[in-house]
């Protein structure tokens, strides 16, 4: 018997934890991201936390595999990030294969979240499926008869980055009327922020929910779920944009499945009820489908499960290079 | 030695034609498709055509494919047509098998169009490729590590029935603001008529071409191509809508080339050029891919090709029934 260590790292938080071969989850090290210590700060975290899990194991650890939460360059297996300063061309399955000594599989976030809940969670008897990862921006990974889409350039499922509209804010990427702009949590919080100042009369409840701090898009969703007005406003607006997103899944890939995850369709449950709402008003009567759309099981942790996949096909390919 | 069948119903023009393994298109009879003549006539046409075909073929015919320019039901075998008289849900591979004593596979003409490019036209060498067919509709096939992707319901590649705004015309299959309401063929030729109501003055090179009848989407590109300004104009506005619709597929499948096919991208040369201006002024600076935007190269032919390559997959499959 052996495990595998699998390593998230995402821009709010980390997780490390070992994993069996059959994706059982044997033990978890999480802490939060401080996003502006940058890089070198959370290298040396990974591998703090890293060594301590190898060493206290029951069991050998054999590979590791790595989910970021950020663009990846999979063929080089090296971050691309250009948002996160330290990360850009980082060779992060390098650093882990020199540092740990372990061989190393590394994908972005919404690829491990598809593996995660495919292997996992609720895309479990699949044959395929769209994880959609709704956080800070809005990512996909697609699964086809069991395999990941990754596409010519490693940039299939970039849901978020299709443009919308002519109007709206410029995206992160640099384009505009990107459909992230319009139902990430960004955009969630950015409308909330426009009640703050128009209407503050209005977001009494979710500045409540947010202890008096800055509104989160999870706070929006947690109000929503409450039937607070102006919540369920933005939080409508939201899905509408949503459903569209799913609708160019739907529409081209006719998946089993979609499964929605993040933090932003985990806060609550307004979301899933929203979002099937509004695919309901952009239903066609004679285009039909009957792909499922449904919550992440593993919540948080699709990710974490999906690098512990990432972990196993890093023992996969040791395998057959050592014959 | 022998041959396949293939036969192409489209809903202007019908096609058939004898093909070696290799997809060498041998002889080919094809005729102009009387819509309003039905389902029987076409299939006598087809009948009458396929027998005289395969009585004068040096070799022997081993099976049939059919691409069919209409929804099918790839997995009933069947045409799932509302809108031709007589083809709802008709058994089209089962008529072919006992009229013709052929085994026959089936297919819609994006997905058969898509085969044919991929196997013997513009995608040869790809490994994932999208083959976009602008006629009357927009049909879409997608083929990932050689494979057609078809998707739960049989709906994969429903490009044109992707809801891409609120306001716009209703879209022919019940739903609205459907991508192919802004730049099929159909709402192309909408686009014409309002331009000869409102500025006849504008219109005269796009009659002339036209025979002085009906504009239609073809004579609107062919004189677009020639610079006419109201033709440049309505052929602008519609290649904006259908990149558009390129990019949903870029971001989410990333495929080594786009290869864009039917009657409406085929007249002139305008479309490509304006698409292709179009995904530029809708690039991302971070976002990028080097998925390739060609034209079909085997012209009106691909979806006959394609229905050769569904043919040859009838042969095999019979090969393993009977052992």
């Amino acid at each position: 018997m052996s495990n595998v260590l699998a390593v998230d790292i995402g821009g709010t938080h980390f997780r490390l934890g070992l994993f069996s071969e059959k994706g059982q989850r044997l033990v978890v090290s999480e802490g939060d991201t401080d996003a502006s210590a940058g890089c070198e700060w959370m290298l040396e975290r990974v591998r703090e936390r890293a060594q301590a899990l190898v060493a206290n194991g029951r069991e050998a650890v054999k590979a590791c595999g790595v989910s970021f939460g950020g663009p990846v360059n999979y063929s080089l297996q090296q971050v691309t990030s250009l948002h996160a300063a330290g990360w850009s061309d980082f060779p992060l399955a390098g650093w882990v294969q020199e540092t740990l000594g372990l061989p190393c599989w590394l994908d972005n976030d919404a690829n491990a979240g598809a593996l995660g809940e495919y292997h996992h969670g609720a895309g479990r008897g699949a044959t395929s499926m769209a994880y959609i990862t709704i956080s800070t921006g809005i990512g996909c990974g697609l699964i086809c008869d069991g395999k990941l889409l990754r596409g010519k350039d490693g940039m299939a499922g970039e849901l978020g980055h299709i443009p919308v509209s002519d109007t709206g804010v410029p995206c992160p990427c640099g384009g505009k009327g990107c459909l992230e702009t319009f139902c990430s949590g960004r955009a969630i919080e950015a409308r909330a922020r426009e009640w703050a100042e128009r209407r503050p009369e209005r977001v009494g409840r979710m500045f409540e929910l947010s202890g008096d701090g800055e509104i989160t898009a999870r706070t929006v969703m947690t109000a929503a779920a409450e039937g607070d007005a102006a919540a369920v406003n933005i939080a409508r607006e939201a899905s509408r944009w949503l459903a569209r997103g799913l609708l160019m899944v739907i529409r081209l890939f006719n998946p089993d499945q979609i499964v929605l995850g993040g933090g932003v369709a985990q806060a609550g449950s307004a979301l899933l009820g929203l979002v099937r709402e509004s695919l309901q008003d952009l239903a066609s009567p004679t285009v039909g489908y009957s792909t499922q759309v449904v919550l992440a099981q593993l919540g948080n942790y699709s990710p974490l499960y999906g690098a512990a996949v990432l972990g196993w096909e890093a023992v996969r390919k040791e395998r057959l290079l050592t014959g």
